[in-house]
């Protein structure tokens, strides 16, 4: 419907209806040829929008699919269960399913694919993942409300770490079981230290 | 030299020279166009070898660029400062220090560009990438020799969680500072548990 819908030009806004359009486009292209099939100009093409104009409110490729990423599937939230160890292993679950189910993980891949031959994509890409220290920062918070920690951990580290297994997982293919996740979240947590000495077990 | 001499065929072995003249002609056309003219056909021209040749040596594209990538630059050796912590720290900062200098970054992204669009690959950089514990799996050895550490560590999720941190880094173009790889060494010595109370300051 919105394809063939004409589209009157707001300005200095982004007519929300192009985003719509530009998105759908960008999704059904994805969806039929994947990232070999993904340009600029096709999903131009196929919303019926100019070029000009996806430059202008999307920052390139891994722009565009980093927004396609996010209005896919919900965001991951935070979980609170009273534990922060099965916060830590539930999101990095939770994170990798997501990434398995529907169309998210293969838009993830496609985004981290153009980052590399792009450094403006590459950009983008890392400011992604610094904005995703939220999540984890209000686990952190939490458990040092209901004592579990006390405060001073280093939240960047912590996002850094989980984040770039995460990765891992998603480019080389291989799943994480719930026991991996746990065995991760108890070094995060305290340290191959605490694990030698059998504090996690 | 080598890509003009007329090579002879010698069967189930692979051929040395072959081996030397391809890996030569993927470094050239990684060096002049990257992976965008990156393909088995170009390097079988180049190489004025077969393609059948080429795939049946290596495991696709992904395989001959990971055979590039190792015998481009010497492996990162294990250290042995005598700190478990300075050990884990200097692994980080030589691998970062290694993927920019060189071809070695561009060629591993590459690497993991390919295999987000093949499944071949993907699995040939999962394997890989395990194939690295070694080297962390003898740091922490050594740690549990001289008492540093009780024995009892999980090294695949170390090895999980360093490379993770390193590839992270390497696909978002984020630079590691040394203060940063020591941040990291603590977090998986003494978890953040051990951070908030002060155990590794």
């Amino acid at each position: 419907m919105i394809k063939t819908a004409r589209r009157k030009s707001i300005g200095s806004q982004r007519n929300p209806e192009t985003r719509i359009a530009v998105l759908q486009a960008a999704r059904d292209i994805m969806a039929n040829g994947g990232i070999a099939k993904f340009s600029i100009e096709a999903v131009a093409r196929e919303a019926r929008a100019g070029k000009p104009t996806i430059y202008k409110w999307w920052n390139g490729k891994a722009g565009l699919l980093l927004d396609l990423h996010q209005s896919t599937a919900p965001e991951i939230e935070a979980t609170n269960t009273g534990s922060l160890r099965e916060d830590i292993a539930g999101f990095l679950v939770n994170l990798i399913d997501h990434w398995h189910s529907d169309d998210a993980g293969d838009i993830f891949r496609a985004v981290i694919a153009e980052a590399q031959v792009d450094q403006k994509s590459r950009t983008a890409f890392g400011d992604y993942i610094a904005g995703r220290r939220a999540v984890l920062s209000g686990m952190v918070d939490a458990a040092v409300s209901r004592g579990e920690i006390s405060g001073g951990a280093d939240i960047d580290v912590l996002c850094d770490i989980l984040s770039g297994l995460a990765l891992q997982r998603l480019l080389s293919g291989r799943d994480l079981s719930v026991k991996e996740a746990g065995a991760i979240a108890d070094v995060v947590i305290d340290g191959i230290v605490g694990q030698s000495n059998g504090a996690s077990l």
